[in-house]
């Protein structure tokens, strides 16, 4: 059986060219530079890889070259949603082939189901796919799942884990104890940068966040602190990525995670979705990226 | 210039065959009842037609088979949201070739965004569209809109329209008194059929309802009672079309719209989202169709 | 039996003098002011009357100050609710001898409590009230009352109305329904003047609303317009209202209400509530008054 | 200077008689149970405590009560929330003379107010009272106070501390580096049981739960065990704790906590709030007790 999922994630940004079209070979190289920046693994096609605002090919295109890229040296997971079920088997079947470690699915979205409708979709995936799948739990933006919902999904074989991105302490502790008990290999990852300490802290497995794609090194440290039982010098440096993640996500998702890549050295060109007039201070933001990283 | 949109609207329900693949014959003869029926328009990929669980070559599709079928006996409102603002203006050229009377663009999903961006993904839209675009603002999935962003939205010749779903009688009034004044053409539709006949007696021009699947003879009803001042009238279909619609919601949306129109003859098959097992009483739904087809 | 709740209400600002108590003489003045300006009663202790931000004692002082003045000219309404159901039922026997018509009971506030514990809390004060219960609901402030809840209320003798303070067309519209079969003569009455002209043309008996306390005139000539089959104008006036009113809650409640009742001509002294410093614009708002009242 | 305020505080429930008033006798008795058991302080007039539900004399008999029995032992924080900035006032000048070492002030609540408010309301107290100010932040229930107000409200000398009872872990991070920089000597107690454990490992000074109430020996061990480095064991009983905190949230607050409290050998009595048939499992209750106190 494959390796449980564990560590720091990093769920991609993607390069666009100068006519919106993605940049593969740039989207080569910061993979590469993720990987080398200590990253256990890639998130691809997540909220942050703005799969809503890929087409169903394009997003074969981006999982297909990270894959290739990534050439076996961390896995991959793939967030392969798509319109329905039969769409969604297909990618997971596609995402095999290409050497993904697992998808993730996230909850349904627009539609906000109920507790058997998510479920029963899971369920039918699940029973479907040919590969592993991450259930991907993020209320903000797609119907939340419940407690009960995911303790019955992390029953199912194909399930191996997921990735939670309400945030909430007191909901990660109740899942914890939910799942622990009875699927004790049941990875539980945390999507919430601005509490990963404490819920490392506490037991999940690890994370899958944006801010990796900006200071992959500082979020590799902090799991790194945290299971060499250096709680103190994890708490600061969590204080100070609170500071850097507040002015990253102060303008549209996820501008300026795209800005700060910039920073760091990438072409990621301007973002699908037309905004308004935004205000990024880069030079804050190149500021309080030289100090975590220092720090 | 075309003439302005206004009346009663069906966002079609798209009938599905065994395999779940899109039946066409079916879905033409169910739009050839819903204008016997007296609809003045019909309204493709909306919520209700499910627009999120078909592929984009499935959308386009079912919006050249009902452009065809109706044949130019009433406007069609094609909803054209696709992944990014260049897919969208390539949908809204081709329904433009299918002969629809302008586009539908729902205000972004997924992410929650802000006014300003809101605003600038619009005009792109409206920039660059070659056909009419009618706004979808439907807050319970989708970034809502402001008032003040449809005000000045509502300025852009392309933009002729408005579907507001939001239900919210205080923010239509108010939407009104901004649009009336300085752009008297702009037209209000209401998506929410709760409460057609207040919003009528108020001034909207019309509405879009999931119900006009069901009993299309009724809405068209309401809608000419109120025209014809016979408001009392019309106060009671309204009663009486709430205990309907109430139970047409009690389970996960459209199926309840599906189920009912079964009621009414047509083949919808199975809905493309898997759900739990969902109590639909088809008898009480039968008897309180029959009583307001009476009524 | 007594004459059945309806018709416009005005919960009552009450006037401060400088050493912030309450300002007798001129509440009886404003009293004298609302009755002559067409309203039909009074609703005491009110949101807008701020009855948390007065001690018990004070919160009887207003009532006996208010039944006074009002001298059965009009049916008075006094907020009873204390901080028991035994303070609460004494509260009522208090305002029964001040004269008051029946008194308003807010749902349960601060903790947000469950159906069944809201019903059994209006039920034990109705079992022990020796004066009529109008219930209120509002639930941007108090545990929201269901649908169900007020059904199974209203079968009480000694509950005879509802100031129904949600807004929501869609809740009010399911309410008459749910009420008018089973119990014809129970008043309902909105509190939401933002859509007071719909809410009357699909029957509700009337209103409380805070601009009563600015322009009672113009709430009085809505609601006989409606009353007298005159909806083309009523709306107008509506549209204009909601300008007003915008204004006036653009700030903290109810300091709006308190600047616009000067400007009408009474010292209503500075709120208990301390605010930051506000921006009311009284030259607008003394033009859009004086614009109404025109109308 | 007085003492920080650190450690586990009980927020008392209040134990009445079969006439409903307060039972004084059994009060006392509670609280030197409270302090025997380990707590650090406690903390009257909160929510648990139902201050709402207590006429302005009863409140002041509670902290006399409680004051008077604790006799110096442990600090005690009177909840002094009044109807206005007056009787607050008068009320924190009468807690002083109790001998309270500090007075709680919840943020305003049925009027959801703004930050300015806010801040006004608590500085208008802070420059007035004779006693120490704690800060009490419950947004579930009363207006949210942002991080701003909270970091410009801990400038004011008077002001010493916050409850803060969001359950936001990334709030509370927000909150402690805002100001452990410019106000070291600020204490920062968190509300929220279910997250005590990682609160207190990212440096929250303590906390005040409704749980101290049942198991008060559990709430001291877990903060024990955090301080003294035993992270593992205190996450164990964190997840224990999460199990009974389920089932006595499971109905109307705090209902059952007080049946809890029965358990422990007090009589409470039938809370003031009236409440449906409640389906309260005394047995599973005591077996989730006995079983927290042996782990």
């Amino acid at each position: 059986m494959a390796d449980r999922i564990a560590g720091i994630f990093a769920p991609n940004l993607v390069p666009l060219d100068e006519r919106g079209e993605i940049d593969e070979a740039e989207l080569r190289r910061f993979t590469d530079w993720l990987i080398e920046r200590g990253m256990h693994g890639l998130f691809v096609n997540g909220s942050t890889g703005e799969f809503t605002r890929f087409t169903p090919e394009e997003r074969r295109r981006i999982v297909r070259v990270v894959c290739e890229e990534v050439n076996g040296r961390v896995p991959v997971i793939a967030g392969a949603s798509e319109a329905h079920v039969g769409e969604t088997v297909r990618a997971c079947e596609t995402y095999l082939g290409y050497g993904a470690r697992a998808v993730a699915i996230v909850s349904p979205y627009y539609f906000k189901l109920g507790q058997e409708t998510i479920e029963a979709y899971f369920r039918q995936i699940a029973e479907r796919s040919p590969i592993d799948v991450v259930l991907y739990n993020i209320p903000a933006f797609a119907s939340p799942m419940s407690l009960e919902t995911i303790r019955r999904l992390a029953e199912l074989p194909r399930v191996i884990g997921i990735k939670e991105s309400s945030g909430d302490m007191g909901f990660m502790l109740r899942l914890l104890a939910a799942v622990r008990r009875d699927r004790p290999e049941f990875s539980v990852m945390t999507g919430a940068e601005a509490v990963l300490v404490p819920m490392l802290a506490m037991g999940v497995d690890g994370g899958t966040h944006s801010t990796a794609n900006v200071v992959p090194e500082v979020m590799r440290k902090m799991y790194d602190l945290v299971r060499g039982g250096r709680l103190d010098e994890a708490r600061d440096l969590q204080l100070r990525l609170l500071e850097l993640l507040d002015l990253l996500i102060a303008v549209e998702r996820p501008e300026g995670f795209r800005a700060a890549a910039e920073v760091r050295g990438f072409r990621m060109g301007k973002g699908r979705q037309p905004t308004g007039a935004m205000q990024i201070d880069v030079d804050r933001m190149r500021g309080l990226i030289e100090g975590i990283l220092r720090a």
